[in-house]
């Protein structure tokens, strides 16, 4: 198998399975109730949530793991816009991942904002312009689900601030794939996924990185007890941890945290500049290599320029879905995005440069042969 | 060990070994993203949401499984109020579990409620009287987690019926150790947590159950992308699915979900009024021992009736901390619950009529011998 698809599930690192194996066998069999304590899981959304922190430029302190992307967007979102009360806009991407769109909606909703879609491009218009000091917030993907677009994130979060907005970044398609500097930009908030460059596993827990300079005024809305300064005095009125243990939520998915605990080891002695270099020199053959297949309608909508490039290229194509279901037919993992793209994920940590040789002669062969005209890969219920 | 505290984290079935085991290996690590189709992971929220709804009496598409108790709980208490937008009030437990009352702190003053907590013996004079009209919503616990008392969800469901409010049930110490009959008394949302009765696992995800008489009318907060009527279409408006699907956040912990999904095979053959009928003798069993111990100042604060108890004891006692940590060192695991309470948790699958006897005499030799002023027993950190 060639799989192009680790910007979706990451695969398995062979040393969850030792850590999930304790956990089962020891941890919960054995020890029980006591491994809160004894197994330090109270302590693992602070420190999976610190390991994640040095991937994505975050001093220790600032990171919690929990709860899904989804859940961490609303958390993010909503306490972003109650630290500028008197503003009433929520400026986000236009075609940004649909979930980060929908709970801008529902926030926007609950807190009296209105929600402003603009292609990244222009953020630096409105922020610039008569609205600029009405944005309460600006919600930006550091790398675009969809085309594989690298954000300015420094230039976008001055900006942010110079018009006194706050930043809510989403790291999905960045974190674990190059190096992000959310401290050295001066980024709010972050989030993102655990499932996809940090290998976590299929839903492994996200991740909320707030700056450290607003965490004394914090106002999260989903407070559950985990979050709570004396979480077992159990008193009747909410009093936030003074630390970003205030994000936790609810009792975490330990299971799925100590699979991701274990994934994230694997960074330890990596060099995310290295990681990146490969990225990049992977990313650029597979561009050269779609550039070939022009004739078949082929394009490449993912930015050319090394500073404008995530970790995945982004090929636009008449009948992307049956081309993707060919490709996987031949054992290349891609995935399809509606509704004409096909995405060919990077993961530099296990990717050879002669994988993506063999995947792009592969699709160059399914394209020449026609093999996606097969009723079989006609479209059915999606799921990729 | 004598386990008491299976109402705080059960035990595991030797059966997740082999799922967790068949996920990590096959599924994650040979299928890798396919197995959302192949593997069924798209459909397990529904799947493991309807095998928890055969244990508190719904008929299937009412419940999904997912996220946190805390979550399932800001999404029930939004949806209940905006069923009812014209009311003000939330009534509460004024002693619920406290993340049960800092969500309802939180969901009040996002749509602008009053929350009214009184003792639930005070809910049937609230909703009679000149507020009733303004209440939105009731939400009680099923089983009080600190004294075991049991609500008569039927009477409190009707009363709410009545004035027009809609019920919000927290099953966390109920659902698995006696019938729950949610359909039958016409409740209309419902939370709960997947690792105690259930016996999911560390953190193992919550529930939510919802009436099929509000599906076609829900109004969610946290509108992630899976809750979607056609999430990969990756529409720019959130549009829910028509059934309880649409309360699906964002990508599930797949992980843990498998792991409580083997759990509750358990339950196939299991009868719940043999598990209560067990649970009460076990029950019985410790109030008479409890009864005996009344010179050391042990007092029984849960219910003696059937009708009003769940399943587990609750003894105030002096030196409640301490007394609980010499139990612990003498192999009987139960828990402290601040200020003065020791929990003994009946979980009739696995303890048997001896278990309880011995822990109780442990008990009985604990305060005899005066052990619980051993130094070593003082209060520390304390995570129970």
């Amino acid at each position: 198998m060639l799989y192009l698809d680790g910007n979706s599930l990451g695969p398995r690192a062979h040393r969850v399975d030792a850590a999930v194996t304790d956990l089962l066998a020891r941890q919960w069999g054995r020890d029980l109730i006591g491994s809160w304590n004894s197994n330090g899981w109270w302590q693992l959304p602070g420190l999976v949530g610190d390991r994640i922190g040095r991937l994505i430029g975050a001093a220790p302190g600032q990171v919690i793991c929990g709860d899904s992307t989804s859940v961490q967007l609303f958390q993010a979102m909503t306490a972003a816009a109650r630290l500028r009360p008197d503003r009433h806009v929520l400026l986000t991407e236009a075609a940004t991942f649909p979930t980060d769109r929908y709970l801008a909606d529902s926030v926007a909703r609950l807190l009296g904002l209105q929600v402003l879609a603009v292609p990244p491009a222009g953020f630096a218009d409105v922020l610039a312009g008569d609205r600029g000091a009405d944005v309460a917030l600006v919600c930006c993907s550091l790398v675009d689900y969809r085309t594989g677009e690298l954000a300015d994130a420094a230039d976008l979060t001055a900006r942010a601030a110079a018009a006194g907005a706050v930043t809510v970044w989403d790291l999905s398609h960045a974190a674990g794939a190059l190096p992000v500097e959310l401290d050295a930009v001066g980024a709010d908030f972050a989030v993102g996924c655990g499932y996809k460059y940090l290998n976590g596993g299929p839903g492994a827990p996200a991740f909320l990185y707030v700056a450290a300079r607003h965490l004394d005024r914090l106002d999260l809305p989903l407070t559950g007890w985990h979050g709570h300064a004396d979480p077992f005095a159990l008193e009747a009125a909410y009093r936030p941890a003074a630390s970003v243990e205030q994000a936790r939520i609810g009792t975490p998915p330990v299971l799925s945290m100590a699979a991701l605990a274990a994934a994230l080891t694997v960074f330890d002695d990596v060099d995310l500049d290295a990681v990146r270099a490969k990225s990049l020199a992977l990313t650029d053959r597979i561009i050269a290599a779609a550039d070939a297949l022009g004739s078949y309608g082929v394009e490449v909508v993912t930015p050319r320029g090394h500073g404008r490039r995530g970790s995945h290229v982004a090929l636009r194509m008449p009948h992307a879905y049956e081309v993707c279901q060919a490709l996987i037919a031949r054992g290349v993992i891609a995935d399809f995005r509606a509704p004409d793209l096909v995405r060919l994920g990077v993961t530099p940590l296990y990717l050879r440069h002669a994988d993506v040789e063999d995947a792009m002669a592969l699709l160059a062969g399914v394209l020449a042969d026609g093999a996606y005209r097969d009723p079989e890969f006609a479209r059915r219920g999606v799921v990729t």
